[in-house]
């Protein structure tokens, strides 16, 4: 195994060519195994195996800076940077992030998990090594639906502008997480059908001389065209950028002669790669949407697993059928088609589905629009990446208290994709804003019933629902739901529990059938349900929530007894003021004091002890 | 007057040139004199005069859609949209908004405020007519520095994939707020020297002679320089957007033309208008960065008006001076220069200085990747700002718990900008996030102490101050700062006042020589100083903070209690569960009843009533 010799990223440097060939299939061997075992992004890591090995042989990690956008294309970067030994503990709990992570490595130059801010962090490395006369190449590695991003695109003007340099490696494997959207996309695959060269004079004919000939030998069919067409639909030199490619980006030998010679460029230059996703594995090579992020598989028969039927297909389903019955409904989505369970809706509605590609502010700012027209937008976006269009939520849906949905999706924690991605702090920085309404739902069907009863209502709502399985409405269901109104599923004589979501079910589990232990499905957070509260207000009150307790549910609570001016001894479950890293969701409630055993524990401290040990 | 003729753009129609050339003289007269009473967007709405005319002639409004970006530009528009009668009122407490708003008239499209939001809204309404079967045209007008923000990049891009029909005027005064930043910025400059004409086929020779020939009568120098460079450079077009221009855009009988013709094309297309800031204004015109926004001036003899010492200034010496002691220090601003207060720094440190233009979420993890390489970076951004790089500063900036500060300015409410201006979420969305630290200084002296005090620690720190005048601190003053105390200003024997940040001066004022009345500077809310609040909670509590009542200071010291087990009366002040509109900032606190007499009120429902009648 070449792999053994490799420590760190110096190692490739005495390697030959076959060598490096050898290596790069067993590192593809290697992330085929450990992704199989515990889930991860498969077909993206693949199809960055021999850029990575280019990069790492050409550059001098740690001293010059490789940021990976995203970091979900990083595997054969970890394998290669002294981390082959951990690998198997990649996305597990206390085991390696499936993301690059400053934290872990002195070779990942960022924390990543969020599209489209490589080039930002980019920039500002570049500025501080020129203002501290250091010396080292700083590369970011960002993928064609990273970059048209709102927030890529606006670095990349700047560093147009300020002409530092850096090298831009684009990734282009024609697609991001769920297909090609975005013009500049439909613009990079002409690109590659022409495979045409930019920038010859500037390398000078000897490069190009050198230079694989595999690497530009396809340039042939399109050469006159190209010749018309060169520099002509070519943005980058607008802004001041140079561009170089498109190359193949699994020509290994040729990857590392063109480095070689952009190392010696200065100002900032970009290198067009073309990649194939789940390159060198034949299933995610053929469905590279299945296998971007699959949660487990065998690798010697890798059959496509049904994950159970989960909250983001009951949203699907649901709004599916609604759009029958309200020919006003549109659904947007920020590239997350799959993930958030829109298949079938974009199969059935096409003409009311908007995919716009990794930008969330557009998207939000984008229903705006539609409603400001008469369309009942709703936007399904994950609690973190509804991060990214906070403004938008403030400035452009709520001021106007426009008729909006926001159906977050993955609040709470998420599990193996860690830090950047748990939908933590949703509720604190929601509740805050004006006209806007905020739900959770005990079930599928109660997300049927705040669904359709949203639409209704007509002014912006949120309604929140973790990443987890749920049991399957029946179809055509659509319960009445009185809005505002929590729900008592359990009566009890001392305490009640008031849970907000997905802690609903540790709260009963706790409760169980201690007749002292009450159990309230707080759906509604804005409004809360004061009355109710009022009426509970003479049992201690214990609030659990999939949130930080830090401005969450819990302390909303606590403003409405205060301003009713009642005082019941009140305790408040959430999760900790810092942030979880990666691991399973049940064990980071566990963790968190958040799930059965935790409740019955801070009911403990307010005492009321279990009447019964339990194992 | 001829605008005494004109009640809506209906009115435009029956106009003769020679009348609305007339037209633009009077809106301008009428805008310099209303902008000299009450303040306001000056320059910017001057520039726009002939522009808004040509689209109010050539488009049915309000059937067809005329957004404006920022909507700070659009006085002209309000003026002619039936509100010339209340345009004394402008930004006046009841009175017009100084930006567009869809609840003021039907002719604003949009509710703006907040740049680079239009082309989503824009494709949002394309899409929702389109999908209606409705014929109505979209018009976006956004200016050089809007368009360089993320969203508007990232939404051109999905505007040219859908190919949605609808006119994108990017009307180029040369000028963001400060100054031109980014190439694109650069790259309009040059088109500009150049002045040739794109698309010239598809609109056909026929228009293009219809065409006044002083629109397009400048291209002679750069005829043969154009001819090489047609399309070559053009970013739009590889976007899939046609583009036309540039054109003068204070050439009404051309910009009608042109519009008209532009009216028949399909598709989505964007037209360069040139225009100049302060257009017909002298002063304006030589000094458009003063004029962008001045407080009021004697519109006959117009001069600078100093505003006096404000906390924008006090932050712009106190880093100018740490940055001689701190050589790591740099200072980024999402293009605002002039109202952060960095003149000074900008001109003392230019190396180490930083606008990144219209993209907060850039300025912040370029603050990151600085951070990363060693710098201490401190991004100076407004509070409502801030909004819009809420995931960056979680994703970027906490996670690791990099060294930056945010400088947030304007935090509270702002005033004649109103809703959509007035900072009043920071605390909410800021204290949920772990690793973040977040103060507020009483005065001047206090924000140089924590602004040095910060740098040391070497951790996220955000620091709000207020859009306010306040006493000028001395030179070289670095006062220690016991970090995480609380500072106890007067005592009280009854009750206690927990000021944060501005309200301290109505605390101080409210409980003037009462000896019952104590008054605590609340300074630090994360970490909160629990061991004072632990001893203060033996009497009444009173929070009071311009923010948000719902998960703001308040809520963190209830929170507080809470989790000690402390019950005290406390009452919690803040700003009600509504947006505030414009108006001074006095009337806006005393509207949510956080000015002292508001502190008086509460006290005596606490039952801490004023021992004496005040007038
Ligand atoms: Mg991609
Ligand atoms: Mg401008």
């Amino acid at each position: 195994m070449v792999l053994d010799k490799v420590n760190s990223p110096d190692d490739l440097k005495g390697l030959t060519l076959e060598e490096l060939l050898a290596l790069a299939e067993e590192i593809r061997s290697e992330i085929i195994r450990v992704t199989a075992q515990n889930g991860g992004h498969l077909a993206s890591s693949l199809g960055a195996v021999e850029l990575v090995l280019a990069l790492h042989r050409v550059f001098q990690s740690p001293k010059d800076r490789i940021l990976f956008d995203v970091g979900h294309q990083a595997y054969a970067h970890k394998l290669i940077t002294g981390r082959k030994d951990r690998f198997h503990t990649l996305r597990q709990e206390g085991g390696l992030s499936g993301f690059t992570k400053v934290s872990e490595s002195e070779h990942d130059a960022i924390t990543a998990g969020h599209a489209s801010t490589s080039l930002a962090h980019a920039l500002g490395m570049a500025i501080a090594r020129d203002l501290a006369k250091e010396d080292y190449h700083v590369v970011a590695v960002i993928g064609d639906g990273a970059l048209t991003g709102g927030m890529a695109l606006a670095a990349l003007n700047k560093i147009g502008e300020l002409g530092k340099r850096m090298l831009i490696i684009l990734n282009d494997n024609e697609m991001s997480i769920s297909e090609n959207v975005g013009a500049l996309n439909k613009y990079f695959k002409e690109l590659q059908i022409r495979k045409w060269v930019q920038d010859a004079e500037k390398l000078g004919r000897s490069i190009l001389e050198h230079i694989s000939p595999k690497l530009f030998g396809l340039v042939d069919r399109a050469k006159e065209a190209a010749k018309l067409i060169l520099h002509q639909e070519n943005p980058f030199y607008a802004w001041g950028i140079r561009y170089i490619g498109p190359v193949d980006g699994h020509d290994l030998k040729g990857l590392i002669h063109i480095l070689e010679h952009l190392k010696e460029l200065d100002g900032p230059t970009l290198l067009h790669v073309v990649t194939k996703k789940g390159k060198g594995y034949k299933v995610a090579e053929a469905d590279p949407i299945y296998w971007h992020g699959p949660s487990g598989f065998d690798p010697l028969r890798p059959e496509k697993v049904s994950k159970g039927y989960t909250w983001s297909q009951a949203f699907g389903d649901a709004v599916t059928e609604l759009a029958y019955l309200e020919p006003r409904l549109f659904v947007l989505t920020p590239a997350m088609r799959e993930g958030s369970g829109l298949v079938r809706y974009s199969v059935e509605h096409p003409d009311r589905y908007l995919d716009v590609g990794i930008c969330e502010d557009v998207a939000v700012t984008t229903a705006a629009g539609m409603a400001l027209r008469g369309l009942k937008p709703i936007v399904a976006i994950y609690s973190t990446f509804l991060q990214r269009a906070y403004d938008q939520v403030i400035h452009d849906v709520a001021i106007e208290a426009l008729p909006v949905i926001f159906a977050i999706d993955r609040a709470g924690v998420v599990g193996a994709d860690g830090a950047t991605h748990h939908g933590v702090f949703d509720i604190a920085y929601l509740r805050t804003i004006p006209n806007l309404q905020i739900a959770a739902p005990k079930d599928a069907l109660e997300l049927r019933a705040m669904l359709k009863k949203a639409l209704e209502i007509g002014g912006p709502i949120a309604i929140r629902y973790p990443r987890d399985n749920v049991e399957r409405a029946p179809e055509g269901a659509w319960p009445e739901i009185p809005w505002g109104r929590w729900e008592v599923l359990k009566e009890g004589t001392e305490a009640y529990i008031l849970a907000f979501g997905k802690t609903l079910k540790y709260a009963l589990e706790a409760a169980s059938d201690d007749p002292r232990i009450g159990v309230v499905n707080a759906r509604f957070l804005k409004p809360l349900d004061r009355e109710m509260l009022k009426a509970l207000a003479r049992y201690r009150l214990l609030t659990v929530e999939d949130h930080q307790r830090m401005g969450g549910f819990g302390s909303a609570v606590l403003e409405a007894l205060n301003e009713m001016g009642l005082k019941p001894q009140v305790k408040v479950l959430g999760l900790p003021d810092r942030f979880l890293e990666h691991g399973s969701i049940p064990s980071l409630h566990r963790q968190a004091g958040i799930d059965a055993e935790g409740i019955r524990k801070a009911l403990a401290e307010m005492g009321v002890p279990p009447t019964y040990e339990r194992a």
